[in-house]
């Protein structure tokens, strides 16, 4: 049964991972409104500024100053996914964070500049 | 009585139009937010890329091509102009109006050619 076997082959094994892998959506995939409603967010754009001060692959989910609970944190996380700003994988028990700044940066010129200089006239 | 009769002076007679002026706010005094959240709505960046193609002041309210109520419409343009996106005045029974394009494009550089030059990646 060769075809079986590839089909098996191809399955990462499930009992690997402690929680289900991040989906992440291409940036070049992510329709404009997508992209302005997940940088509408007061506590998303914190993240986004907390992950752009930092190095890639430094900041884990817990790290991040948001007066926000674990559950509400995970959904923000999943919507900056979707939007294309963020990167995530697992290494040990942690998940790490990435900003995709130069990839979001090709596809929505000038966005995220907005938000990592702060607020245009008056309070954010 | 000085006073009263500045104070008299100052205001507008209100029987010259037939429904309330419409209130604008400065580019300047926009939160980035607001930005965002008024062009992350289809309906409203359709209402921005009318205006765009054509010259100021030439568009009275019931012109643009949207698929909404006049009530429905009109919250539109309120958020519009909420957003320093949009300015109005009333020249006889007509309501015209002009896309605050140089004002809003120096408080938020880019964001309105992210919405005029369509969309990035996939459909709007």
């Amino acid at each position: 049964m060769p075809a079986r076997n590839r089909a098996r082959a191809e399955t990462p094994p499930a009992a690997t991972h402690h929680r289900a892998l991040p989906v992440h959506t291409d940036p070049a995939d992510v329709p404009l409104e997508t992209a302005l409603l997940a940088l509408a967010d007061p506590v998303r754009r914190t993240l986004v500024r907390e992950l752009a001060a930092d190095e890639d692959w430094r900041r884990p989910c817990g790290s991040f100053d948001v007066p926000v609970t674990k559950a509400t944190l995970s959904r923000h996380f999943s919507v900056l996914r979707d939007a294309g700003l963020l990167e995530q994988r697992d290494v040990g028990t942690k998940r790490l964070n990435r900003l995709r700044r130069a990839e979001f940066d090709a596809c929505f010129p000038g966005l995220l500049d907005l938000v990592l200089r702060g607020e245009a006239g008056s309070a954010d």
